[in-house]
């Protein structure tokens, strides 16, 4: 499976996933003498801040993923393979894969995490979450069909249980989708619908804590609040979902009817983490030495969504892009520096470049160690800062004039439904239609 | 089901899909005393003559499709529903759709055509054709995948199989798709890759007939032949395809091993056209009237792909986008003229504005009456046409600069692969990756 590859005399580097974290583990290796092999079972780096976007029909798909071997392509040094990862033999020095097997002398696993029912897996089906573009399509398509089915019912008990939306969990995902929601609802679709009024949406937002957005400061986590009110959203908070099924939630226990419900709420980190042997956190995720190496396993390196790392202030690194980057680029320093000459670097440290949320139209928050913004000031630091972040120059241009497009039209141009509703009758929506 | 629509006193027109013919009929109609609804099982217009680009990740799939009820919502007089028309109770003035009944006084059948096998339907899970979105991003999958597979193959047999590419029919779209796959293989991929090279790559494009685009003048079709060459393709004319499998294909006695073959060579009329009792032809189009309504029901009117209709030189009017607007508007001319005071109108004339075939980069045939263009002025005149007549302005704009960065740089932007592979082993690629 080596290929001609294995009369390399350079050690060899396995790289087990590429998003933020595996990405940037590849480029800082570019000026090691290794050579690089990087497994992905997608052919595509996500963008993943931006893929509520897909979800919510405002961008396509291809404007927030580029494939990895294209981002690679110059670096030489990197061999990109698609499969996935099943389980890792340390002593051995083998990754087994979905196609057969990898031998490595060092690895970076960055697998990173996927959500999480708290052991409710059956709410799944009911509740799609938000990691890939597969899900993404799942909930851009029950949007966008509830609209549809609220259009054809004539019972109108039947049709506000179409134009009911739940989004289960307060957190960044769930405030940006539940933000967009009230946008479509009120802004996109009204004036093409000739029988159901899609103003007549309700959209509930249900967060079991006490407030939204738990990584923002209390001043802004209450601004933020109060613009998801302003843009037609319904905050419940201190409430738990308690059952979801086809017809809508239980909120501790009152039902409420939605035939369409969103799941933001927990996450797990990959099933490959609970194989390396390490202790685990209650979310699956590695607990590291300081150096980001498996304990006891120098030339291993968990980075990412996966690693579970605690800052000099007690605080957990939280599971956001840059922090995945950071931890890419310093397991890779640190294995450069191990191959040099077995010297080891300092322990990893988070540096916070601030955290950003968006929750609609002109309206997000944004936090700089000291500074707290909020508003449209807010929304446009994020904004730009998004744009700016986004891999590729063309992906680039074309989210900017998306944007520009819907926020002058208030269109949605991603507004396709394709696949087949796994709710209702699949009839009305065959493959070859 | 009708709900408070029913106490309009207009004479209710139905239209059954929201192709090119159902749009210019629902159209045509704004200015006539009537009220719409126009039925299809998509939620979305299709603009289907770039759907190769779709499959080729040039364009990502919002670029060529925007909502049906968006492209109407000023059309006040038209109601759009999404749902699948089965059957027509032509006495009782019933449309039976798969969630109920619908009746009409008058109707518009526009549900055009699909991909058809010759008798062979056990071909097409080997060789997917392209109609709908989901044609097109299978066909991506699998040409994307096939690739990657190459890449993870030592065995240099089985290698070339996964690089080796059949395009079975070559006609417009078979044409098309062959050029695009040669300058995929020849220039998009090439630097992405460390072990298979996709310059290996074999397009091979078969016709069982004499010439290519059996459309044009024998002198563009030989112009065509040579162009698609000169990309890298292997034309084979007069070579029938007796049998598809996993495989490969059947060149009349002669294994081809290609683990990717591409249909395009039968269209069939939508099933609903034989559900009218009138004669159809041999791929089951409906043999119309002069004015295109259904023999001895002149309030049904059949348009589009699903209408046969000889020209007055003899020749049938092509199954092509123009023609099928033209019908649409002819319908509901002929619908309007009957309403007003029961008068007909002249028959239905197909108006020739050309004939355009791209073939690949700076390569396309045009004919314009006595004017035959070929070469770099035939690609411009089809770029030029294809932008200017793909519905809303927005997606002008983004095909424009998708096609710009393509042609600058040879990437291909919608590159993602999505879902999973029918072909290989699907663990490969679970859902949640």
């Amino acid at each position: 499976m080596e290929g001609n590859a294995t009369s390399d005399p350079r050690p060899h580097v396995v790289i087990l996933g590429g998003g933020f974290g595996g990405l940037a583990a590849a480029r800082e290796l570019a000026d090691a003498n290794v050579r690089v092999t990087l497994i992905d079972r997608r052919n595509h780096h996500l963008f993943q801040p931006l893929l509520y976007q897909v979800a919510t029909a405002g961008l396509s798909a291809p404007s927030i993923a580029a494939p990895l071997r294209q981002i690679l392509q110059n670096d030489k040094h990197v061999t990109v393979l698609m499969d996935e990862a099943l389980d890792v033999d340390l002593d051995r020095r083998i990754v087994m894969l979905a196609q057969g097997e990898l031998p490595y002398d060092a690895l970076i696993v960055a697998t990173g995490a996927t959500h999480a029912y708290f052991g409710h897996d059956e709410w799944e089906r009911y509740a799609p979450g938000l990691k890939t573009l597969e899900d993404a399509f799942t909930i851009r398509r029950r949007v966008l069909l509830a609209f549809e089915r609220a259009e054809r019912e004539d019972d109108p008990e039947k049709r506000q249980a179409w134009l009911n939306f739940v989004v289960v969990g307060g957190g960044a995902t769930g405030v940006e989708l539940a933000g967009t929601l009230a946008e479509i609802a009120r802004h996109t679709l009204p004036r093409e619908f000739r029988r159901a009024d899609p103003r007549m949406a309700n959209i509930l937002l249900v967060e079991a804590g006490p407030k939204l957005l738990p990584a923002f400061a209390p001043d802004l986590t209450e601004k933020a609040r109060r613009q998801l009110e302003k843009l037609g959203v319904q905050v419940r908070l201190n409430t738990a979902v308690t059952a979801i099924d086809e017809h809508g939630v239980m909120l501790a226990d009152t039902p409420y009817p939605a035939r369409t419900v969103l799941w933001a709420a927990g996450v797990a980190a990959s099933p490959l983490g609970r194989r390396l042997g390490a202790p685990v956190d209650r979310a699956g995720r590695v607990l590291v030495a300081p150096d980001l190496s498996l304990p006891g396993h120098p030339q291993v390196y968990v980075v990412g969504d996966l690693a579970s790392v605690t800052q000099a202030n007690g605080n957990a690194v939280p599971g956001v892009a840059p922090a995945a980057k950071q931890m890419g680029r310093h397991a890779a320093l640190a294995l450069k520096a191990r191959l040099r000459d077995g010297s080891a670097i300092k322990p990893f440290a988070y540096r916070d470049d601030g955290s950003l949320a968006t929750i609609g139209r002109m309206a997000a928050v944004a936090q700089f160690g000291r500074l707290k913004l909020s508003g449209l000031l807010a929304w446009w630091v994020w904004l730009i800062a998004h744009i700016a972040f986004l891999i590729g120059f063309r992906n680039r241009l074309v989210v900017m004039l998306d944007w520009a497009w819907a926020y002058w039209t208030y269109q949605r141009h991603a507004r396709i439904v394709t696949g087949t509703d796994e709710r209702t009758n699949t009839q009305t929506l065959p493959r070859d239609a």
